[in-house]
This record gives C-alpha cells, structure tokens and sequence, in this order.
C-alpha cells in the first residue's frame, strides 16, 4: 500500500514548521503585549453551533463527522432507501469542525459570561476546516490568528488592532499598507443615492470591484435593478479619496454621519500614537462577511501580489445568536499561510529561522562513543542544542550526514582526543578545526552570537 | 438557543492556557536541545491509513468524516435499507481524525523518505481524537507530545530518550521514577517458562498487574491454558528486581539474553551520563501496545496517585505497514493532560505562568483618555505588556476591571497628571503610589525583577 494524505491538506516538515512558527511567535508575542490573552476552543463544534453561521455556502463546506457506533440506527428507512442525503444528515451526524475561530468565540463568551472580566481581549491560534474544492494556496486546514475584544463599544479599540497590524508587519519586515472603511459609511453611500434596501446588493457588488473592476460593478448593480442615477451617484462617491470629503453627501444619512465621526474618532487615537505603515481610508473596502455593522480594516502587502494578508472590523451583535443580545465585538484575523507564501518570495525569513542544532558530536570509532555520548550530554546540559551521531565509525557516512542536517560544527573524537581529553572542533562552512577541552568547547558556543 | 459543546471536549480559558503553554514549551525546548526536530501532519487522514492500526477497538474509536456533498449518492442501497452501518461506511467517508501521533508518523517517513537525513529525530505537539465514553481525566479530544528517532538500531538513543525525560520533569520541578524494561526480556520470560507461543497472552496478563494483582495475573494466566509449573516459573522470576539476575534463566533463550545485552548496553550510556531522577530496571513493565518489540520505558509521577505519565520504547518494523520495511523506531510520548493534573495537584506551576500584562492604564475622565491610550502604546512599544481602559471616568468601574484582570499595576491619568505630565503609578498589591514621568515609568517596569 502507498501511503497518501487528502487532498487539500499538507504535511509540514521542520524546516517549514521552523518559520511557521517564527510567524506565530511574532503574532503571539504582539498579541500578549497589547493585553491579550489566549483560549483554545475544541475543534469539534455540535452542528447546532456551527450551522446557518455562514450562509448556505458555508453550510455546504462545513466536514461533518459521522456519528459513532451504529451510525444508520436513527435514520428514517425512507430517507435512507431514498438517499435523502440532506435530510438524512441530522440523524447520523451532530457534530462538524471548526469552520472559523469567531463563531467559536462568540459561542465561549456566551457559556462563559460568568466568568468573564469585560471587555474580554482574547486571541486564538488553531486550524480551521473548510470543504474548499482544493487549489493553489487554498486548503481544506489551515490556521487562523485572531484578536477579538468583545464587550466594549470604544473606537480605541479599532485603533489598538490597527497598531497591532502595525507592530506585527514591522517586526516581520513586511511593509504593508494598512486600509480601513467603515460600513455605515458605505450604508450612507446607498442611503445617499437612495438605494439603502439595496445596501447588501451594493457592498456585494462593490466588494469585488478588484476583481471586475467598476465596470463589472456597475452591471452587477445594473442587473439588480438599481437605476443608472443611483449608480452614477454611486460610481463619484467610490473616487472620493477623503473619508472627510463625504460630508456633504452624507446630508441626509444619519448614518453615514456616524462612520464620519467613527473614523474621526478612530483617526483622534492614531494622530497621538501614528502608526509607521501606510494607512489609507479606502471607500470601495467592503469585504464580504455581512456581520460587520462598524469599522472594517484590510491589510495588503506593498512588495508583493497577493490578496488581503489580514482583515477584521466591528460587529454589533457578536453573541445574539447564541442568546445574548447587545454584546458589541472588534477584531481582527491575520492570514498565516499568505503571510508565509508573502515572506517567502520576498526572501524575508531570517537566517535563525531554521534548525537550532549548534553541533553534531562524531567519534573515529566505536571505542570512543561513550564518550561521544558524555560531551553531546554535557553541551546540552550548558543549554546549547547538540546532537550525537548514534554510532562510531564510517566516518564518511557520519560526516555526510552533518553536511546533509547543515549543522554549523562538528565535534570529532578519536583515540588522541579521548586520552587528551582534547576534541577537534570543526566549522563546517570555513572548514577551519580547533583542538579544545570540553570547557571551551562550551564556552565557544555560550559566546558564539551567529544566532 | 443555550450553546454547549460535544460531550469530552473543552474550551481552555486564559488561565488554563498559560500553564498548558508553559508545558509544552518546557517540553519543546527540550526536545529541541536534544537535537529533535519538529513536524506537523494533518488532523485528518485517509481511513485507510487509519484503519487496522490500532486494533478492533481502536477502529471503533476513530471519528470518521462525512464524505462532502450528496455523501449518500455511492451507497449501497440494499445495505442502506438495511441500516447496515459497518457495512455502508466505507461508502460515506474516506477520511477519519488523527487517532495518535505514531502512525501519521509513519506515514510521513514513507512519504518524505528521499528527502529526510536518516536517523531523524522528530517531535510532534498535536492533539489526537479518539471517540472513548468520556469520564473524569479522558476527553475525546486530547494533545499528545512524541518525540521519535527513525532508522537506527542504537541503543544510545534509549539512554538519550531517558535523559529527555529525566530533564523534562527536572525542570518542571516534578520527581518521577524512570521505568525501564525490553520486550525481549518478557519473551525471554515466556521461553523460560516453555510458553513462547503463549507470549502475546502473558505479556497482556503482565500488563495488568497493577490493576488485578499478582492473583489476578496468575488467574488470567490460568483461563488461557498455560500449566501451574509455567504460572510458577513466571511468578518467581517477576520477583526478580535486578536484570543481571535473569542471565541464569535465560540460559536457552537466546533473544531473552539479548535483552539483557540491550539493558547492558543502555546502563553503559546511563553510567557516562548519569539521570537525576529514580530509575528502575521493573520486569513486570509490559506496556499494552503490542508493536513495541525492544526496549519499552514509563514515567511515574513520585507524590501522585497517577497512572504513568509518559511511555514509549522501540519498534522495529514501524514503517512496514507503509511498505517501507525494516526501519527501526524509538520513541517517547509525554501525558500532557496528565501531567497538568499532577502539576496542579502539587501546586508546581511558577507563579509567572500566568498573565503576563504587567499595568493597566486608567483615565480619570474622558478627556484624559488620548493621553491614556499615547501612553499604554508608549510602553507597548518599550516591550512592557500593557492594556488600556477603553474609556475615561466611571472610576470605580475602571479599578474593579483592574482588580479583577488581578493586574500587578495601574496608571492613573488625571486632569493635573495631564497637565504636569507625570503619572500616578499605583501598586495594586501594596497600594503604594508614585508620581512618576512617562520616562521613569518605562524605567521602573524595565527593571522590575518581579518576573
């Protein structure tokens, strides 16, 4: 048998895992710093939880899994001998995986308001699972890096995940550019040109205005039957570049006013503590998620083309679903594999991001693996990652194996070297050898600041 | 609609989160300053490789995933009627949940092989899943904590893996005994005894010991058919503390001998490098898990009524099932949700694995609130973990958030601290207050050996 994993998921060997975990220790350092804390939610969620969350699409994507035991034994017969499939559903499975880290949290906050100290700033990290017909870049597990608060209405907030973004992107090197729009402007758009039962049509429409371009919105909106006035008015206000410059349009939308003054607010905290990316208001930033009622904030790479590299914004009824009305949430969510595909082509991961190993202790013979074995002991124990070669002899094979594990320095002991309790120590890639006691051998490393 | 989830899962909140964190780390820097390297493998994976891999009851207790779609459509019709659930299946889902860490591993191995650099080290921190009836201490949804060592026969990888322990709970501060003994030792046993064909039920009665007692090892012994005189021989030689003492026995076996070179030739590497931690030869340690065919090891916490807390030894043929045959493998797992109990049970979790905010800045009123917020952002990005009350006034309110995210310090921010440009720095503890500049603040948290 030939071994073989699903499609759409992957295997991460070490050198992979090595910068995937630099990214999220960049993110979780961050993360902490600004005051958040970490939960972890199962990765099984009833389907009760999970259904009707994100649309029929999302519904359809969703892996169920199938009861255990006798799985068929509270089916209907009829449904079955029917293949019923979707009504059969229900009755053999009643839980699916996580689909995304919110609705999770949302579901957390509310079985554990109790004990909750709010607002609640928390961050999750884990894996999510989506039914996605596998492609290049897209896969059917992947994580997800999310900073939500929930229980506070302040526009600090926005401002603090802004500053997040800011923060992580620097860190990675990554410069990026940093866009923010807020939804009931673009609620005071429709009501402007008198279209605000349209609203949901028109963010639709306008959310992919990067792929098909205005024209390819404007027969989207045309098709809808919003009239070619309404789309024009639409179409002027999309060029205004200042958030500033809507005032006067925004005369009867009360709404509308609010995302101003929401974005001056926002604005207030940036102007006292700026932010050292691009920051750009974006008025054609609509994203598709039809939860946010507030603010929402994209981040795109400069050097590199790619999609959104992180996205989030305001949503005013977090919790309603699950019976706990009026709990207003923000946040934000970074896109970890698009980060990792963005650092890579622009050659950003730093040279430590690889194998810690220091050393790799190598001995003649088979007579001088014990002691090969007690100095590889006494390197770890001084905290500086060794390995051992598990036998002495073949010193070709021994050697050909540090060059293929890329270890920066070998130890080498033979029969001179145990007597003199003096080992060879060997740079790799200058090939230059120093005979030392084990002491400095050591203190070599403890002083070493390659990395 | 009251939210809840499956039966056997959690959610982990902050605090939870901080001392699971912390274990895991202390695990994963071990791991790596021995030289082990870091892979992932995805949660699902084909039912074939699943299936028949860890026993009747293991492919009973795997969660099986719904196919996507119109799952119901390559049925069995006659089978669906006749709700013949074992039977359908195959039909429905193709993938199940990681069950372990081991056989994904071995199905990385085969898959990766050209391009790993043999021996490889490898450790994996990920949960498994497994549909066992849950009860207090056993979820269904758990992490597993493997280290293995593939494509070496060396014994010094035994000693190696007892060090990785030995070092572990060393440094998580909890005394444990390290348990060793080698299955050919227990195959030795049964030739001794004249049932080596009976070796499969010995070493499982063996294995009970703990449980049944002597008796009811002798009684199991008995139901399987093997004589009084075998049962006799077996219980005299379980009394048997030092494996030295068994040569004599073994006389006419000659694998049960090899045993002995192998505990010898672990002892040589143990002797050079000795553990701290208790260790014990125990010949009564069978482990259940029947592909373990040399040297098999446990972990038992000393103050703790607690099953083993870690396990592992070496098999020889891991791969084989992959079609990748004799490979040998050695390996470790460390009991993390067991080791969180013990832990808390014998209150040994630093006080630092907590959170690590260090202040909370507080404003008195609304118009001291920007300042607030330029000065939480100031010591962020001084590196000091700081959070910010999202809005000014309703003092009280503001202190008793403070108090219960059990925050070490506030800053509070006033008309005449805006004015004068110097804070009140107030220890939450102590209650003691200072007046200190921006400066003096950030000096004083820099130097803060607190944590």
């Amino acid at each position: 048998m030939k071994p073989s994993i699903p499609k759409g998921t992957r295997d991460f060997t070490p050198n992979q895992m090595y910068r995937r975990n630099y990214i999220f220790a960049v993110i979780r350092e961050v993360f902490e710093r600004f005051g958040y804390q970490p939960i972890e939610t199962p990765s099984m969620e009833t389907l009760q939880t999970l259904s009707g969350k994100y649309g029929e699409e999302g519904d359809r994507l969703l892996f169920k899994i199938l009861n255990n035991g006798d799985f068929l034994a509270d089916a209907d017969q009829t449904l079955l001998s029917e293949k019923a499939s979707n009504k059969v559903l229900s009755s053999i499975s009643k839980r699916g995986l996580r689909y995304d880290l919110t609705v999770p949290f949302a579901r957390y906050v509310v079985m554990h308001q109790q004990e909750i100290n709010f607002p609640f700033k928390r961050y999750q990290i884990q894996p999510v699972w989506r039914a996605d017909r596998p492609q290049k870049g897209r896969y059917q597990e992947f994580y997800q890096c999310d900073a939500d608060v929930v229980g506070s209405q302040s526009l600090m907030y926005e401002a603090e995940l802004l500053q997040i973004y800011d923060e992580v992107f620097s860190k990675l090197g990554l410069g990026v550019t940093l866009k923010i729009n807020n939804r009931k402007i673009l609620f005071g758009l429709a009501e402007a040109a008198g279209i605000s039962e349209q609203f949901v049509d028109m963010t639709t429409a306008i959310d992919k205005l990067d792929k098909i371009g205005i024209e390819g919105v404007n027969k989207e909106l045309h098709a809808k039957g919003i009239s070619q006035e309404a789309i024009e008015s639409i179409g002027k206000m999309l060029q205004i570049a200042r958030w500033q410059d809507l005032s006067s349009h925004f005369e009867n939308s009360p709404i509308g006013q609010l995302g101003l003054a929401e974005m001056q607010k926002v604005e207030d905290y940036l102007a006292i503590s700026p932010l050292s990316n691009m920051y750009q208001f974006d008025i054609t930033l609509a994203r598709g998620l039809n939860y946010y009622t507030g603010c929402i904030l994209e981040v795109k790479a400069n050097d590199a083309q790619m999609g959104s590299i992180g996205g989030g914004g305001r949503y005013d009824n977090l919790t309603g679903v699950f019976g706990l009305p009026n709990v207003s949430g923000v946040g934000i969510s970074f896109g970890a594999e698009r980060i990792y595909d963005v650092l890579e082509e622009l050659n950003l991961f730093p040279a430590e991001t690889s194998d810690p190993i220091q050393v790799l202790v190598l001995s003649m013979d088979q007579e001088q693996h014990l002691e090969a074995f007690r100095i590889g002991a006494s390197l770890r124990e001084a905290g500086i990652p060794a390995d051992i070669y598990p036998e002495g002899g073949k010193f070709k094979k021994q050697m050909q194996f540090a060059a293929n594990r890329q270890v920066p320095y070998v130890i080498i002991i033979g029969e001179e070297e145990l007597k003199q309790q003096k080992y060879s120590l060997k740079n790799m890639s200058s090939g230059v050898q120093q005979t030392l006691s084990l002491p400095d051998i050591i203190a070599h490393f403890e002083g070493n600041t390659d990395r």
